[in-house]
């Protein structure tokens, strides 16, 4: 996984435009530079300051590549804390694939998928979270998982985790000593103050673990299914959503979103519809499968909207579609439509009997719209933005990242493990391994401990070039 | 056209990315940047040096936005001859959309197209021809297409038409100074002088133009079509060509190409097959709209690989065929296919004939192929090669922009009435007045006469951000 040498990648989009930067790190990075760039000033690259930019010529075999402008970061103030150089130019495919080549040829090597990040991890510029919050700034499309990411990147709860961890650690030196004395029955580590301390770790991480809930989804965006019999107008509903969306979106020149389809963000928040219309019983079989696959998104849902026609509608239809999907963490929100086709105060008896608390169906939310009724629509979304906010925790910090999640549930467990232990008058030798265990949890959010296939799974799923 | 503030633009490409680059320029550039900058180090964004490279946080109403670096470039030292800042983000396409934003809302605007190039032309940090090279280079896709815009950004043959362009202004000064003593019937321009130089000009014109039809073809790549009958193996042949090339391409990592299943790129010059398999008789009227389409295609192609299977085809067939084909300027080279279906020395009876130079038949090359054998497709590479290589003048200056094509060939027309002029004993009033005219066309080349309608057309097809 660590790798040495001089590495090279182009850090921006795919395709032809305007300006193309490309990054190299490592020792050689400004020597190799040197190489093939004829600035227009006559001091030498490798004797510029930190920080500055140069113009100049870049070169092939003597022949003109490009005219470009090279940046300057020295060891250890860059990116990675090696010697860094940027390199704009302009954006051609050719000239692109040309600046590659004359790199490699003259000693740089392509890196790898999040190789100047993992660079900047081993060389100690950010802890492994912060790594981490890298990639997840790049691909957050909605501001609440911009903030989830720019937060965690800018420290996020590292800092309380480790303050937990070097108590815990400096426990841990005690009861190592307690071992070196053990035919002495000495007891160096304060009992009640380690009870302390774990209850204190314990009562942490609890509220991390219960933010990872709302952090999962704000990270992934709140998978949302809008349910309902045929003609009730899903589709509609849909499109009336997403069409204001759009609009909204395109006026911003210069930005492209990859599946605008199916995404609405409302207050930052991103809600990923998943699209039900092919939801029936059906004897075909590869249709079969195309339901079977919606109905697993179905069970995957965040936020169920059973939309119905009241006209058309029954209570005992909607307490055994109800029943049926009801589970655990599920919000569901019963969504009367065409109430623009009823006449009188708007809602219908069955949204009367619906509101009875004795019907028994278990619902989070009831309103009811029209697809031609902008302000039913503004209802809708406000019930579904609070409700998705009410998941969340009071505390501000969030738990996104399901590695750490699992990392703060292991812990858990093992702090569970300690404290029975100290119940049940473990043995010092058995309570040390708990201790080393839980210190290990712990130390694998930040990388304080780490291991190459740990950090193999986390840079692969970077994009090259970051 | 002449727009004035601040302007920003993305410079990078599409899509979320490691890293995106946002430049802005204008008086206010640096200022607009400082309001929402919160660098590292204490000084002042306004007081650092020109060319330096700044860490810090990007702020929006006090909410940070990302980690960025921003490089500083004071007026004239900069691309545009302005106040330039760049800033380079993480690339998600949140953080580009908010740093759109949060500058627009300080007071920048958004770049049109090609504004950078525009200032920077017109703040005279390059001339016309060299602007629009820029355009031409960053959409390059082949070497001999890099070679041309590069050498046309770094100057090309703007000098040579600068300095021709200044003899005959002095000859117009004369001329005009004539006009001033119109009734003492003083001639102050030498007469044979100014032939003399007529002819140079006229020379130097005639060499551009000529050399046009090739530059034209490099840098909008070569248009090859390959016909012949059904079955005589096109789409083979076509496919073989174009996997290897696709083989070679996406050895490169980080390079995609938008439009690889057309296009070969040998030496450097980029070919562009034309598919004319659908080529064929047709009732149905849709298909008709196809096939018309394809046969324009065919019409505009420099090169026309005609395939034929020797088994399959008779002399009259062929010679039909080429001769409804043959225009002036066009490259015929008849391929003999499936020759590994051939006993013998390789060669059928009906390439023998072809070989007879008293077949009447018009062609410039003749080769026999199997796309089973490698080494008969690199002939035919070599062919298409060396053909349209000696489409190209000797010199080593290339016109391949229409525009000054047709600026050189309104040039040349009014050189000739001049001359015409000269012999005809024209009055000085009237040859004044063609001066003038030839004068103004030399100088559109290189933008010292323009006018907004004129970079209007220029810019308005460059991209956003450059």
């Amino acid at each position: 996984m660590i790798s040495e040498g001089t590495i090279i990648a182009k850090a921006t989009g795919a395709g032809s435009s305007a300006i193309s930067l490309f990054r190299l790190s490592g020792d050689e990075a400004i020597e190799i530079v040197s190489r093939c760039f004829q600035a227009k000033s006559k001091k030498k690259l490798i004797d510029q300051n930190c920080h500055t930019v140069h113009l100049g010529t870049l070169h092939r075999d003597g022949i003109p590549v490009d005219e470009v402008l090279v940046s300057i970061f020295k060891a250890p103030h860059s990116y990675t804390g090696e010697n860094v150089v940027e390199i704009s130019c302009h954006g051609s495919n050719y000239i692109q694939e040309e600046i590659l080549r004359v790199f490699i040829e003259h000693g740089a090597k392509h890196a790898q998928a999040g190789e100047f990040t993992l660079r900047a991890f081993l060389n100690k510029k950010m802890d492994l979270s912060q790594a981490e919050a890298v990639a997840d700034l790049i691909v957050s499309e909605s501001k609440a998982a911009h903030d989830l990411a720019l937060n965690q990147m800018r420290g996020g709860y590292r800092q309380e985790i480790a303050l937990l961890r070097q108590k815990l650690l400096d426990f841990a030196s005690l009861i190592t000593l307690e071992l070196d004395f053990a035919d002495e029955e000495v007891s160096f580590a304060d009992r009640t103050a380690l009870k302390k301390l774990l209850q204190e770790i314990k009562s942490k991480i609890k509220s991390l673990l219960d933010s990872f809930q709302y952090g999962s989804v704000i990270k992934n965006g709140v998978p949302v299914a809008i349910v309902g019999k045929p003609n009730a107008g899903k589709s509609s509903l849909l499109n009336v959503l997403l069409n204001e969306e759009r609009a909204i979106v395109s006026d911003i020149p210069g930005t492209t979103r990859d599946t605008i389809e199916d995404t609405l963000t409302l207050s930052g928040i991103e809600f990923r519809f998943i699209d039900t219309a092919g939801l029936r019983n059906t004897t075909d079989k590869i249709e079969a499968l195309g339901v079977a696959k919606t109905k697993e998104k179905v069970d995957n849902a965040k936020v169920i909207i059973y939309l119905f026609d009241p006209n058309d509608t029954s209570l005992p239809e909607i307490k055994i579609a109800i029943n049926e999907l009801e589970r655990e963490g599920l919000i569901i929100i019963l969504v009367e439509n065409k109430i623009d086709l009823i006449e009188g105060n708007g809602f219908s008896p069955l949204v009367q009997s619906l509101n009875d608390s004795n019907n028994e169906i278990p619902y989070d939310a009831l309103c009811s719209i029209s697809t031609f009724e902008f302000d039913t629509l503004e209802k809708l979304k406000k019930i579904l933005l609070e409700k998705v906010n009410s998941i969340s925790t009071k505390g501000d910090i969030v738990v996104s990242n399901a590695r750490h999640f699992e990392a703060l549930q292991n812990a858990l467990n093992t702090i569970l493990n300690i404290n029975a232990g100290l119940d049940s008058e473990l043995t010092v030798d058995l309570l040390s391994v708990d201790i080393n265990e839980a210190l290990e949890f712990l130390g694998e959010i930040s990388g304080e401990i780490t291991n190459d296939e740990l950090l193999g799974n986390i840079f692969s799923k970077f994009c090259i070039g970051k």
